[in-house]
């Protein structure tokens, strides 16, 4: 039995667009018809990469939803997935219609883009598909992005907010607030001259840690404030008081796939089957696993014994922290990237919750918002020459020119989503409410808010 | 330290078949060892991306398993698991011997092949792996779909089918219902001028919406059907009681598992490395999304509250209705395929249960089977003529000849899969008894069929 | 819109190293800037499958964790997967510093290798990157596989191994242990004339079925032994107790994860994207499905019932039983050895309960330690001879040669593994103590040593 590649039909759609795309490159008709061989051009290779590199981080949201609902209760963990769903479905939906305008169309004042509204412009037909063919790939790519900077939100506002009112801010985040932000940064990846103003001064953002990550941690920042702590989480003292995750395996899945969706999230935004993949995802790793050292050893330090989500949160530390870094650096200063994240992120939760006073449940303002600081601010210490067009960081001779780029960025990122989420947080709690009832709140937000429980048939304990 | 690509040993392995793979396709030697560089030629990228596809595909079984195990009750949680490792791991061995050849051999009659059984034909010797290492991969990706087709029944008849009876149903599914199926539709993908009679016709399944979904959704009807429902499913009344979930974390990984994996099933179905698989998975992700929404929103119409279980079953409904028109749509096309789906999959879940009052649960005949038939017939609606060899869907201007070819295909499925579900099920149910007992229904399968339980320690309440 | 595939800044980067590349490798420059179109080539064909190979192996950790856990008490899952994170985390780390150059660098004596320690000779520099890009990526796939050995041991030494004990044998394990049987069998692959000596004498085992998983087996046997067993694993008549896993499905999903990944495991392990792949692939899922049917059946036989976790292991035992032999088998070969791998395991962890009493909670010693030998064995018996430079197996008429170094190599790596874990688990128990307190055994090693519960809110009975 002989079973060929193509069948008749499908080799037939594929013959024109092959002799097309060569003919428009004035090159040989690379499927060279008469001897049977054609090659794998480079175009073609990016297509692939970029495309599984979207599945990986579109598998994040699994991750998510397993650290959100994991380090949650029992009683509101089908409502946080819930969150999850709704951040991707509308989420996606929203960036293709507006997001991805605002984000790569052709800019304006450096601020964000305006043409491309619902991929107006792109021309489907297999007959002369290449350009397209990139563009909705490139488009799959960064709307999975956008979903996860939306889903960072969902964690710092955990079993206490409105389903209905987080939907609005959920299509906020990922069709106004993260796509304004990546133009800043990113714009330019459109080949438009003019480009996003922290691009054009030089500002440092391999894959997002403040973009992407930094972004959601100060929305879930506002969020968390304008919302209040959970019930019961500060005594009449004001002391804070640990409401532990219901299902930690649960969690530490949700880290493992978080990691390695990863790869693909860093090593990915080269958008680029090229030779440089390798060291990403190798540095990406390590500052993973350095990570987790850190922020165990510390957890040990501070507590006494090595915490289990302070544990895994460092490994989510690492990997924000590498997040801009991790294409100009070496696998040594990731180690150190890594390290400082996990210790970082540590420090941050109990100060956010001890000093702050700000329950946020699973730490994404720590994990996103802080170690996303800490990411964008290790490209000017720890960037190599060799590896950035000659100029490097603070640590390899290169003063403080990155640093201080890198610094504004951040704070510029910081006054954006931190501003912007206050005025969506309090503008929904004005209009719709923002917070479930007491009452609400006490029997959990699956029964109330969707009707049916996470776990059936399960003795479950309610504490407040 | 210099690290070397390959061993001598290895190396040597390869520079033969390279070079005779040259000679046989009359070029010059790719290796060009003189200068030390090769290029990746398609034939191996698409072994590459086809391979990557089996894979993400294979998870799914990963996806089903939660998701069935979640949705439905704890004390047979465990059973329902040991099904998903029968369906793949009798799955595949059957349809090595058996089910390959019937769906990809030498066509009789349109109707089924009849050549390959055991892979017979397929040479291994990596000094001429040329034509087999492709076989193999094929072999791989097919196998692993048709391993998908069968879990789906087991979701349908769950918590109540003997263990035994349920191991020859799933062997009769992968090895003969399925692959005829298959054959119909796609035998022809292995060259052979007179291939499957719908094929012929020109109807269009690229990933199977009815080969695999709609056939295994009425697989699953006719076991629900015959089976009857589970013991106080229904109350004296007659009216349906719900038996909800016991993991429904579980149960959403499942669907986040299975929308990853679908990105495999779809875009991996060019089983061809080139530029059309980015608008495939955004395709894909976008029906996805779209079934979401519109599945949470119906819920939230008919029940008052987006409902949990009913929100994920969308995401699965969207990627069952993209499944077969993922490449031959636009964008906006899937998003309207989807939502549709999502709609859909609520209101039939309803009907199935509250009116044909069939215990389906999972939802598997509505996700799969009624789902399907929608993906099968929007390829008569929604086919964008530049992504098809010329000709479009009813809403571009194509006229109805898409769609009659479709609505026959698809009330073909039905008729044959459900015929052929009814037979099977009628003839183990003869032969060996398809139900277990109500003692064993009532203390769960995991104890009764396999001696232990799903969870060991925890506090758990038995519903009848 | 048009949405470049570079930006500027990006597309400068490349454009040097291509061209330099190209002047280095004496051919006309790929990127043909004049015609716009470049050819991936092989080398950056390699990084890529090597770098998702990389992450499917990665992603075995998340299996592990699931399946430890998931096979163990729910009063000590949060410090099973404590361990997995260490494992990783240190793991990584410890392969940078120490185990890489213990295993790949200059040889010594064919024994253990001596250069490249903290990957010292690698040059980072995007400008001339070809020799380090690969090496890196390398690294990683290394470091990937390094972490897995160590994660297999704390299967065997689960609910009763202090912590902060167990960080320094699992920084031996991927720093000393490991690294050392790797160099025999692989050390070669750096292209040093003088590899290990197992190499030398033609050992083959393409994947790891001594080199990695036997490995982890003897030395978690190693540690189950000087551990002594659970408390109440025997009775006073020395009769073992059945301690069932607290979460099947969760191990369930860990099954499926382990299958997963160990496509890249297996197939990754050309480091290289050619055509071999989609047969290992093929080789490695029958072997797996083959093992599960083999498993299910025999405990059916045994047990009078097909046993859930015995099925599991039995898919796992066949991955274990294929990773050595799988390059160079048929899938026929395939199915016989997964077959006897899935009868092999039960008996074995049989023998291992009752007859040796020693008390392994999730069975790695029978999976790996057993099987793992079994795979390397079956390398002399199956072994097809045209997919192994002209000399076949036993079975295919080559006689006992290779099953005579098979059996050799087999032996060595239980004598190094088994010793070497007997050596550090009875100094680290002199030094440092290996066993927590009864009192804290009772209470489970999560609130012991790590202060929190895996599952809060849950009602839990504690088992001794």
């Amino acid at each position: 039995m002989t079973i060929s590649r193509f069948s008749p039909a499908k080799a037939a759609r594929w013959a024109l667009p092959a002799a097309l795309a060569c003919a428009f490159l004035a090159l040989p008709d690379p499927a060279h018809a008469e001897d049977g061989i054609e090659f794998l051009t480079q175009a073609n290779a990016n297509i692939l990469w970029t495309l599984v590199a979207a599945l990986l981080v579109f598998f994040m949201q699994a991750g998510f939803a397993c650290v959100e609902a994991g380090f949650t209760r029992a009683k509101s963990a089908g409502n946080i997935i819930m969150k999850n769903f709704l951040d991707f479905g509308a989420g996606q939906v929203t960036f293709l219609f507006l997001g991805f305008a605002l984000m790569f169309g052709t800019d304006a004042f450096g601020l964000f883009g305006t043409s491309g509204f619902g991929l107006s412009g792109l021309t489907l037909d297999y007959g002369n598909f290449d350009d397209s063919s990139w563009n909705i790939t490139f488009w799959l790519f960064q709307s999975v992005f956008a979903a996860t900077a939306a889903t960072i939100v969902s964690g710092g506002m955990a079993e206490r907010t409105k389903f209905s009112s987080y939907i609005i801010i959920s299509v906020l985040v990922t069709g106004l607030i993260y796509p304004i932000s990546g133009h800043w940064a990113w714009g330019g990846l459109n080949g438009d001259a003019s480009a996003g103003w922290l691009e054009n001064l030089g500002f440092m953002d391999f894959a997002g840690s403040s973009v992407v990550h930094s972004v959601g941690g100060w929305v879930a920042l506002a969020g968390a404030l304008v919302l209040g702590p959970r019930m019961g989480k500060y005594g009449p003292d004001g002391k804070p008081r640990a409401i532990p995750g219901h299902n930690i395996p649960l969690g530490a899945l949700g880290v493992f796939i978080l990691w390695f969706g990863w790869f693909g999230f860093n090593a990915g935004s080269t958008t680029t089957a090229d030779n440089t993949i390798g060291l990403i995802a190798a540095n990406t790793s390590l500052a993973a696993a350095a990570g987790v050292l850190g922020a165990m050893a510390t957890s040990w330090v501070r507590f006494g014994k090595p915490d289990m989500s302070m544990t895994m949160n460092g490994a989510l530390a690492g990997l924000v922290g590498i997040t801009a870094p991790c294409f100009t650096v070496s696998p040594m200063g990731s180690l150190a990237i890594g390290l400082v994240a996990g210790v970082l992120v540590v420090l941050s939760i109990e100060f956010i919750d001890k000093v702050l006073r700000v329950d946020d449940p699973v730490g994404a303002v720590s994990v996103h918002g802080v170690c996303g600081v800490w990411g964008t601010l290790a490209c000017g210490l720890f960037t190599v020459p060799g590896l950035n067009d000659g100029a490097g960081g603070l640590f390899y001779g290169g003063g403080f020119d990155i640093l201080g780029v890198q610094a504004l960025g951040a704070a510029a990122y910081f006054v954006w989503a931190f501003g912007m989420g206050l005025v969506v947080m309090l503008l929904v709690k004005a209009l719709f409410g923002l917070r479930v009832s007491e009452e609400e709140e006490i029997k959990g937000l699956d029964i109330t808010e969707h009707g049916s429980e996470a776990y059936s048939g399960f003795q479950i304990f309610r504490t407040e």
